[in-house]
């Protein structure tokens, strides 16, 4: 047999690839029905200015004998993991274990190759189907561990589920549901991962989102699992410049690595994960990586925080729609992601009440994982008159029901 | 074991990450010494006009409402399939079957999802490296099947031992021979493929350095392998800007899957290809595609056969000075790659000649298999004044012998 058998393991299509098409279905059936999505987390404001100045820079300078790229690294131009490892870690990871990516989709696939055949993952349930779909089509359904995170066990999941892992896929701010874990619920994990002999595939896409706020063990809420001490010897941590800088058409994150991270049985991985990257990849976009080192210089900082406050203003606004609308609300705050349910209603009837009742389009909840059932996926991405119409709309469903 | 246990069948290295090393130790050790690299198939020639300034104008655009772009379609945006499948391809190939890659090696890594962990691969040896250590990390070494391809063959592999193979690597024009295959010996091999019930993943990387020029068939050279009559049914089609457009740093390839290629097993191989890059990748660059649509239009496509008529140049001049030397000389027509060797010597020792003698670094050919001992993959890929020079430097070097 030379197909590879864990393509029957999966479902045939992508969630997103599925919504997508549902979407163009209802487009066809009601062609004069503008309908509003608030399911796919994609960006929508323009790039900022400094930003596309560096992006044009570098792309006229690809056609000037001083300016002009051929391959770069494979792990990225050293000043921007200069910028990344000073700018976003404060010189606490070193540029050395940062491996730029064309996003973090592409190196969750590429960090599955670590490990062996045989490995066991557990993922958060519901979790970003790419965990899953990526998991699966290495090693088959069976290779899975789920751990429920629901508001009932406050979204931290029971971690002796996990002690069969061999690597633990951990998302904070949490897509789908928007939840975040404060600073003792992290080291909770960091403390497992040593104890048990574990690797932690932290991803941070969403570390921008976090707000300088403290949570209820009264510390300010982690933007990077290397806040934890003795994180760096079980954490690989996986980040982006998708939502922080809508770079989701640009194309590109990076993955931390350190040096010091070992498998449970000694070898260091940071080689490994060298050899990977070299072989399976050709590094990013030579103008997208232009484009991270102006993201990261101090006008871009300030004009990326200005676009990531806009989608958290966003959220806001559609939390006080969702909680007008008696649905249970979760996350929106430390994320552009609202986690709401209407209890005893599936995902998929909420789905198609406010799809034919306030031609909105959301997320089902239990596209994400089965604990996912019963909820929906807000996405606060959106221009904001697009998001104020769709509040419009479902204050005037509210009112008619 | 969590652990991928095939890293330890893999060198340590990938080939040119590992003549990088050579490099900067031998300029360490010689800080005076300039020394020239015909060593890594990296383009050097700037970007044409007409890409360079679509790209900044892509750039541009995407800080505007208009023109920003968040995710793309994992498959590539329309008109850059549908701009390959007519400028490329005559529109033989529909643009459904195209799927926009962020280059030929993230492409190759990707494709070994589609086949089981116990298929067995057919490489011709010597081959690029991607090929083999792909192919390792998914499978082991035990899955391998070597075809040597030599000039006692005519570097056309004996297809009887592809025939405990599932599918089989095929590059034409060869990296690193600068080989090509005639009409007649890609039928064979797409008669053994559709007889055997194999699946050729063609390697068209090279196309745009094919020549209009008959081979000892009386046809011409083929560009593709879909001028082989029933090669849809057979076979995958990689194909790549970086050594057409000079896109080594801008990253943007495609790959064919037609419709009706089918696993030895009947399954439609389309549908797990769409399943693996929506799950495994988020799309090309928006601006890199943009790039690419640039560099098909009539005065792009004047543009980019200047530029490998240039380094087709580069190829004449030094295939002349390497016969000069002696050396037996293969490819560098319809290549960029000449494949050299003097006979009694190994690869290393005329890289190390060269190294030494003349100040040039090779790629040593026993680096892309066994079959490749006693050759010199030479790239002629350079300015001219350095493809000058390094000729300059062999006939001094000759000179003085």
């Amino acid at each position: 047999m030379s197909r590879n058998p864990y393509f029957q393991d999966i479902a045939g299509r992508y969630l997103f690839q599925e919504l997508r098409e549902r979407k163009r279905a209802f487009h066809e059936k009601n062609p004069d029905v503008h309908l509003i999505s608030l399911s796919i987390g994609d960006t929508t404001e323009p790039l900022p200015e400094t930003i596309r100045q560096a992006l044009a820079k570098k792309a006229q300078e690809m056609g000037t004998d001083e300016g002009y790229f051929g391959y770069g690294p494979e792990q990225g131009i050293a000043p921007l993991r200069e910028k990344i490892a000073e700018v976003l870690y404060h010189n606490t990871i070193a540029a050395d274990d940062l491996f730029v990516s064309d996003g973090a989709k592409c190196d969750i696939g590429r960090l599955q190759l670590l490990f062996s055949k045989r490995a066991k993952v557990a993922l958060q349930d519901p979790a970003y189907p790419a965990y899953l779909d990526t998991s699966i089509l290495h090693r088959g359904k069976d290779s899975i561990i789920r751990l429920p995170c629901t508001p009932e066990n406050n979204f931290f999941p029971d971690l002796t589920l996990a002690k069969k892992a061999d690597f633990l896929f951990i998302c904070s701010p949490n897509n789908p549901t928007g939840h975040i874990f404060t600073f003792e619920e992290l080291e909770k994990l960091v403390r497992f991962a040593q104890k048990e002999k574990k690797i932690i595939l932290f991803d941070a896409a969403y570390a921008y989102y976090v707000q300088e706020a403290q949570g209820a063990d009264g510390k300010l809420f982690p933007r990077s699992i290397y806040e934890i001490e003795g994180a760096d010897t079980v954490a690989i941590e996986i980040g982006s410049f998708s939502k922080m800088a809508g770079f989701s058409g640009v194309r590109l994150g990076w993955t931390v690595v350190p040096e010091k991270l070992r498998y449970p049985t000694g070898e260091p991985v940071k080689q490994d994960w060298l050899r990977i990257i070299t072989t399976f990849y050709n590094g990013a976009s030579i103008i997208s990586q232009y484009g991270g080192i102006a993201a990261l210089s101090p006008v871009g900082l300030k004009e990326m925080k200005a676009i990531v406050n806009f989608y958290l203003e966003n959220a806001k606004l559609l939390r006080a729609a969702f909680e007008d609308l008696d649905f249970e609300v979760y996350g929106g705050i430390h994320s552009p992601y609202l986690w709401v349910r209407q209890k005893g209603k599936t995902s998929w009837q909420l789905f198609d009440e406010l799809l034919h009742n306030a031609h909105i389009q959301t997320t089902p909840g239990v596209g994400f994982g089965t604990s996912g059932e019963g909820f929906l996926r807000i996405s606060s991405f959106g221009r904001r008159a697009t998001i104020q119409e769709a509040i419009g709309r479902l204050h005037a469903m509210h009112a008619k029901m």
